[in-house]
């Protein structure tokens, strides 16, 4: 297997991105429970994702999502961030929570509802000027419930117009991020689906526009490494939202539902240079049920573990069996990886950057999970606003 | 096939059954949108259940959710519904809606939950007293998100003591309908996930104890139908909640997705004599997007059209094929009854019945929907409280 | 809804084409039941072939598998299809069927595997040109069945290499149509798994690069009317292979499983204008159980009955509707149409061209289905030759 | 977590049983691959299954498969196996690969075809009191590929009657496993597709008749370990057919797709006590592309560390989480298992049963694979006999 310290050299260039929505409350169609403690503002939020960069030591960015982290000032939310260590990631777009977007946003039929959702797309590239974010996150509600309901060519041509527009408007060094997904909440057609039309897209649009993965977002059965080994090939990996489901977006903690699928993917990445700066590791999970710090804090580490295990990976001995035909030796060499328990490794890699070798624990003992309890009283909890 | 008199004599025996809640608003995790004229009481949605009986005129139950339905008067509300033209149908319970249940109901770890739980469905027999309603429906939003969470047996050990306390609590016509479901708003395990839980359950309880079949409950690709005549067999067969997906429980108006899959279903009820009133013809959907009235009358006509075709199914040359192995031959029976345009005979049967031939058209003339926009100001529009 | 003459006229345009594997045995990987009076010839699959087109009248292109389908004068071949109102359709190539191609073929890890794969495939290119087919409908196998067998992306590079070379050696009218297909016979990944990575290696190879659309060849729940609209609109639908599933590549009549989804295909053909000769209406089933000469008619009659559905569609108030954000009025224009019985109408086509019309019966009266059996004793049946 | 003796001594008592047919070529329906060195005799298939248990000492039982293993003298052929270290496992029935059973065997809608699978399970049961086999493994390819090809209800009622039949001629120790699947080879209906059509059958027959659970046959989804657990308490669990997919009934070596899901499924066997002779712990896998006994011997060793980490939960601290309504920490519990390497200890539990460490590297050692390529020259392979 890989050398030691050339894994640990690796793990430490890693990021991993939080999303501001994470630690609010969410919950199903069903019920949204409250949890105590959690945010009133977008500062709060910044403040608990803090929490989780110091215990991880790879999770300083943290995206936010407009209008949820509406603010009056951009640039000072990104002064406070940078006080707590932190940069504002990827802005996400949101044009699916308006009474105007029932029948979608940019794809809406009605020409006045379009406009008013490509406004707010333009507003989230201002606002990117203003907090130095690279990337704007693209997810799209738009769909329809019923055949015949609306013309599936006609929405394509609309959601063209719109990604041009937006595309035209990006700066130099931004970029656009687009999200495909099954279904949910539309129930018979979703504007963009699957990666192909993500990807068609993309390619039309040029190299600011990539594609972004949401590990929840396909097909029963799909094989989403495969997926991230084409796209990386083809150079328009943007990034991931992580997280994970057994069934449908389920959004649970990411590497909770299939770890070995969690490192099958970090392998492609590994495989295909993938893990770099170009391509941005998002979590985007519901903590509907479960604290959401310390629930953050281990999605954050089971990204580190899949990925230490894909480093891990000996690829000499890899491409050899492969080449050699060999089934079950190319298969051994992979498992050998998967099956090393790395949390000796990680624990080695967070003392060398100072850090307690236990994230969790730490958390638990630093009291911040009832100083919060006790601080955050009154005010309108964050949410999804739905 | 079928002698068209025979057809039209077996449709207008049959009764189905409309849930308040679906004239109420509805959404999916990402938003409620708000439709005006929506009823503010549960009296306002008998009101617009009658308008979907005086138009169809096989619609006269309507099922109720307790506590979205909670009056003071149960006894009260029977009348208000008989002075319509209505029955009130099956009592449905909540117990998936109070911060009490982030962990299960009747399933969770903690035993004060459990008696809260059981302490509501006993209550909703005692409404169903008041109300004369035969069925208590049940559905657990029971389940688990992580494995581990919770001890999957010792979750069963204590659905069987809650749905034992129920049972027990039962009068002599009244039923207990228990519902199964693939998965949400648990996202791991879900305590009565598949027809063989529920059937394990109610074989158990005794004949009081009935399956119900709710069409977006199941794992992608299962033969719905299958299960209905299996739970005939069995007699065990209690009822349906009606509605269609594409991916997942959809809640889409039923036979909009698969109309040839509702009419095997149809066919499966003919030919194991379920078209009686052992089997309760319940609707359960979410008209999220759509005007709920007119998409409650589009799926009444949707469940008749279907029942329809498959009593035109000519058994006799059906069976004869079978017999002969001629596998073309007994499809072909089959689809030239799906095939057959059956509104026609419909219409007829409305005529006859006194009815306006085209429900649709006769509602939208009949200036309700106009009307409940102007009458239903102000108030708390009906929801489904999450 | 569209005026009868309009959707009749064109009806007659329509040209469906059987593929020459379909009139002979096949099964699963269980068994493969022989049936009686099966061809033993490419030849009498022709013989077969003209029963259907002489009494559906849209059935005179015939698809061959190479090597299933190998003769010494492919001329002769076309001149013996031309004698009996028929001519030659799409080469298939085969490359899964040799001990070489354990590993894949054109995909395969060895490079001599990967040289005789790409022979195959230029000899099927030889053969278009003495066939004067048009199309070369290109499916691989290829694929792995466990993690770490082959590298995901290198598998990619060689495909891109081998259909380049490809590409390079047709003619001037001649297509490359290239399938994708969700799994099997690989269990772990597939190399051309859907129609994403088909449109990206057919965008780059250039127009004479198609995909072509197996409808059983997706994940559970994929919208394939959504993927026919996309790539018609991208200008890249080169055709179709039909047949029909409940859970995977089933293969079963086309019609048989879904006809709504068939109806919901063939609407966004007719939409997209691609009710043409650019698009290749082809079958590709398997009739393990039933006869198969008689199935093959239902099928191409299950086609003709979705397309004069898809034709009968109001478009205008369809577009009304829609442009009006009327959800319930816009499906039930759609609705409308599918709900007809087009029966009659497909009967008057028939007459009016000097068919019978009930195919069905008119071949059941023809006495073939008896001559095939006294006349093709001794030989080899056709198969599949695995 | 449990004390690694404790795990030990636990993991000494577990048998697995290997299939004969595992031994022997199989294929997909496209193509069978011979492979050198396979089998020709069911006693050449004990002698490869005696090297899977000579290095790793927990398979010494092997299943049959009748007609494939049929000899004239069953006690000589128990005996064989006797003399080299093993004995003979269950006997699974066939009736798939006959002509007569196209449409069925003991549902078919004929009753010679019915009369004649009845009289080969009764067989199967006089072969078992030869062979000295305790289970009766039954499974039935048998369902409908078409709506109307013959009626649901009267297939459950011949099921019904053959299983009875069998049921009555079992031996006192004997039992009946009765095998569902969710599709295939029949692609509408099957004839027992889930747990609850095996479940409600063994139920009435009595306490021999146990339901066995494929692993590779669910729908998309399905929460395995959830019916193990449920089988277990109602004391209905027969055995397993391991094997492990990503699509369909993909028969992959056990633990390859998803190891995290098998170490689930052990979990529930170790928690139910279901780690006992009542279960057999049975292979059922196609080795299609790789060396089978390597291949058999990897997945014994997947089952084993699957076992290991079950055993290794620490059920006391997952308790109290789970009590205390610790989402987190009781998740964390069970994923501490299997986060655990425990190659380390099984090689320690082979070396103190005397055995090689790396069974794998002891096989390629041991110059069988060699051996049987020289020597199995001539003669018919074993496989399916499709």
């Amino acid at each position: 297997m890989t050398a030691p310290s050339a894994v640990k050299a690796a793990l430490t260039t890693q990021s991993i991105e939080t999303p501001s929505w994470a630690y609010g409350n969410s919950g199903t169609r069903f019920k949204v429970f409250a949890q105590q403690g959690v945010p009133r503002s977008p500062q709060e939020k910044l403040d608990d994702a803090a929490q989780v960069h110091r215990h991880t030591g790879v999770a300083p960015v943290v995206a936010l999502h407009i209008p949820w982290d509406r603010v009056d000032d951009y640039a000072a939310l990104a002064d406070y961030a940078k006080e707590r260590g932190l940069r504002l990631g990827a802005i996400n777009s949101n044009v699916f929570q308006d009474d105007d977007y029932k029948l979608g946003s940019v794809c809406s039929p009605d020409p006045a509802v379009r406009r008013k959702a490509l406004g707010h797309l333009l507003e989230c590239v201002d606002i990117m000027d203003a907090t130095g974010s690279r990337d704007l996150k693209l997810w799209f509600a738009d769909g329809t419930n019923y055949p015949g309901q609306d013309d599936i060519r006609s929405r394509q041509d609309r959601l063209a117009e719109a990604l041009t527009a937006v595309y035209e408007r990006l700066g130099e060094d931004q970029r656009m991020l687009l999200e495909y997904k099954f279904f949910e909440p539309a129930f018979y057609t979703t504007d963009v689906p699957d990666w192909g039309t993500a990807y068609a897209h993309c390619l039309k649009l040029g190299p600011k526009a990539q594609v972004v993965v949401d590990t929840g977002h396909h097909a029963p059965g799909t094989n989403i490494e495969f997926i991230v080994a084409l796209l990386l090939r083809e150079g328009k990996l943007g990034g991931f939202d992580f997280n994970s489901r057994f069934y449908a977006d389920d959004d649970l903690m990411v590497g909770a539902a299939d770890p070995f699928q969690l490192f099958r993917i970090m392998y492609e990445v590994v495989r295909g240079e993938g893990l770099s700066s170009e391509v941005a590791f998002m979590l985007d999970q519901c903590h509907n049920i479960e604290p959401k710090i310390p629930a953050i804090i281990r999605s954050v580490m089971n990204v580190q573990e899949a990925t230490a295990k894909a480093l891990l990976v000996d690829r000499d001995a890899l491409a050899a069996a492969q080449a050699a035909c060999d089934v079950l030796g190319a298969n051994a060499v992979l498992m050998d990886a998967f099956n090393t328990d790395v949390r000796p490794l990680l624990a080695d890699v967070r003392e060398e950057a100072g850090l307690d070798p236990d994230p969790i624990a730490a958390y638990h003992r630093s009291g911040w999970a009832q100083r919060i309890i006790d601080d955050r009283k009154g005010g309108q909890q964050a949410g999804w606003g739905a």
